[in-house]
């Protein structure tokens, strides 16, 4: 076997062609969604009147394993893909740990993140049906950069509605969005009639993603030649994102590399979803023995405090009804720096994987993923987003593990993108003002009363 | 010849090993340093109290045309390196041109820019000498960042002296390099004693590079096992940075590519110094017909409107005399948003190179710079630097050119780094209230009556 070098680049010819189903390998498939006035399952035209055609179709594909990525995506994707696998040399010298760790780097891009995987499929697909106009919610802002990017790409228009407490802490984040082009308004605002609900009912809120959506949503069924665009939690969103998955194993097969554990955070689980993805159904059919972990917040604990159960996406209840972890669309995350992370659901996908058992939860603090992230960015160099850090705080306690078993361990963990807009956050962790927040059960509880009654 | 791919990227094996010395090249050598109380050339003795010992050696080398890059600063280069050679396929089919733009992508890492390979070099240079603290200025930041980063790596303490208005304008900036462990100190302070005689003079003062420089100087100087490190102008910065040019050259080779012109923006100089090292030795010895272009902004037209002339490199009047293009020490720079170029001299290599008519240089406004980076970024999906887009501005136009003659030539330029910093910039042109700072013949006036008389 080859040295395995810092960083492994796959050259053009070697990036994956087809993205990657899981569902299609999956013993019982996650629930369909569900119509929330006659609890049926969603048929495609109801779906159509929210997404574009294509999408709908790849949203409700349980049956094909591989997907052929149109040529027009691929040339969009080598701008700034294939990503790099990288060998932590100097993060397993600083930990003294016998471990390998490798991590997936999806932040080299301008949006910062993996997002741009997803963003630039729907935006093509969407042109592709003679669309003229887009909306989304942008949470952290990388969402909306890399939507604002894919339509300034293939020239449609964008209208982002980004959490406000967000848009406040990061005005340059807005800034890059309107620098590609798309317009950005806080959520929730006075444009929309739900935007205008929720203010009337907590006039202070900070918004969240399930308000934000609610809002895009409703601009897009209002508006000629639109359509809603969603960077997280649904099927389609994880089939792009499975480009993830299908590099790095090209990547580790490349070098003969077997993964023992494979990290990811999740916040609608879509980076998640396509990391795992080939390796899943790998072990599903026992070919592998990976332990999969996702790592989420603990002030924002959907697969590991939250109830299996049908919910809306959004605040607005406007969405189909969707089987999934959730911790009720009513429950309102306290601010926590990590604002790709504060959604009340998860993936529908990673939530029967986790319901099935083929994969772990654990719930993490935010000192805790900051003091990772710190330590991280000064042996790595890469400075991580806060919901990436995620991941590292727990592949580094993994690593340790293995530090006092003795074991050699392959981890491999998902960096989702940089921290560049994320420094108020930092600068808190460094001075000591960064505090933790951990909903009570009365909290949850809260949500919880406002998951709808299915019978 | 193999299809060219959108990115080149070398493996770890085809990574060059050696940094290119241009000077071995030179039929005429840049005049040696002058001490300034005795104009006698600087003795090595003389600049070890300020530089340590090996980086003395390289300031002086004007003879090895190939220097070995020491195995640990490689093993620093490939957590970052190398940067990809890009194929701008997407910019030329929206300028219509039969020109071949490629650019060397050096923003790909947390510091944003190519300052990382000469702050991995100095701060281990520094470290294998058993110093212990080191000082520098920085303006946009990135090379504050960039040092930051590398002393967190090789445990080096350091103390960032960074311009007043650049501080302001950046904060986030500021706390990345605090996030690596670096002590960031705006400029001009009350903490030197030529901060305070600046303050004296000019309470109101943003600052300028000059100045910064001046006070960590002063601060090395005055501490033990401390020496000041500079990002730009000196000959072992652009030793260090001749790795952007023999990367290109790899690159270029490897495709079988003869650029026609190779386009850089110039500060103090280093990184084109650096990008063009390997060719411009080749263009010496009659080997290519390469034509090279420097582009400075309007605002601080060093080679364009300056004079070749024995300057300090600072405003406090303490450095070695540099005989180099330069408006004069005492020149304030008004506050255009390309902090990185807003010095007043210029690198003695480039000065040298451009004096003997081996160089162009152009002098662009920077209104018309943004125009040309949100147009680059918004089709080649990057969002560049202010300070990269002026190489941008004319690449475009010589690709515009290309487009009335017919000609396919091929055009490469430096893209020394990324834009996520520079947001305030990006609105203010998105919203029309950007304007141009040319400065009057009288303001130049001023900085060429702060010249040394030097008989």
């Amino acid at each position: 076997m080859a040295n395995i070098p810092y960083k492994i680049y796959l050259s053009e010819d070697e990036m994956p062609k087809q993205w990657h189903n899981v569902r299609a390998a999956m013993k019982e498939l996650p629930e369909p969604f569900l119509n929330p006035a006659t609890k049926k399952p969603c048929t495609a035209d109801e779906l159509k009147h929210v997404f574009c055609d294509d999408l709908v179709a790849q949203e409700l594909n349980t049956t094909d394993e591989y997907i052929d990525i149109p040529q027009e995506i691929l040339d969009f994707y080598r701008m700034y893909r294939p990503s790099p696998l990288v060998r932590a040399y100097n993060l397993e010298k600083a930990l003294g740990t016998p471990a390998e760790i490798y991590y997936k780097f999806e932040g080299n891009n301008t949006s910062g993140s993996h997002k741009l995987n997803s963003a630039a499929a729907q935006v093509y697909y969407a042109k592709k049906q003679g669309l003229t106009h887009l909306t989304t919610e942008t949470g952290a802002g990388q969402w909306g950069t890399a939507l604002s990017m894919a339509c300034a790409f293939y020239n449609v228009d964008l209208q982002v509605f980004m959490v406000k407490v967000s848009a406040e802490q990061k005005p340059n984040r807005k800034a890059v969005m309107e620098t590609y082009g798309g317009k950005v308004t806080p959520s929730p605002s006075d444009t929309t009639e739900v935007g205008r609900k929720i203010l009337a009912e907590n006039p202070t809120t900070g918004g969240s993603l399930g308000c934000a959506i609610s809002e895009a949503i409703e601009v897009a069924v209002k508006t000629d030649n639109c359509r809603y665009v969603l960077g997280s939690v649904l099927n389609h969103v994880a089939l792009h994102q499975s480009i993830i998955g299908m590099e790095t194993k090209a990547a580790l097969d490349k070098y003969g590399i077997k993964p023992d554990i494979i990290i990811g955070c999740a916040g609608g689980g879509s980076n998640l979803a396509g990391l795992i993805s080939p390796f899943m159904a790998g072990k599903i059919r026992g070919e592998n023995d990976i332990e999969f972990i996702a790592v989420e917040t603990a002030s924002c604990p959907s697969l590991t405090r939250g109830k299996y159960a049908f919910d809306f996406g959004d605040t607005g209840k406007t969405t189909p009804l969707i089987k999934m972890y959730t911790l009720g669309s009513g429950f309102m995350p306290s601010p926590n720096h990590a604002g790709g992370l504060r959604y009340h659901g998860m993936s529908p996908i990673i939530s029967k994987l986790y319901h099935d058992g083929y994969m772990k939860a654990v719930a993490v603090e935010q000192t805790k993923v900051f003091e990772a992230a710190t330590m991280f960015a000064r042996c790595e160099g890469t400075l991580p987003a806060p919901e990436s850090s995620h991941a590292i705080r727990v592949a580094v306690d993994e690593a340790l593990k293995c530090k006092e078993t003795g074991e050699k361990k392959k981890i491999v963990f998902g960096l989702t993108g940089t921290g560049y807009f994320d420094m108020t956050a930092y600068s808190a962790y460094l001075n000591g003002t960064m505090t933790d927040y951990i909903p009570t059960d009365e909290d949850l509880q809260k949500g919880f009363d406002s998951l709808p009654k299915i019978d």
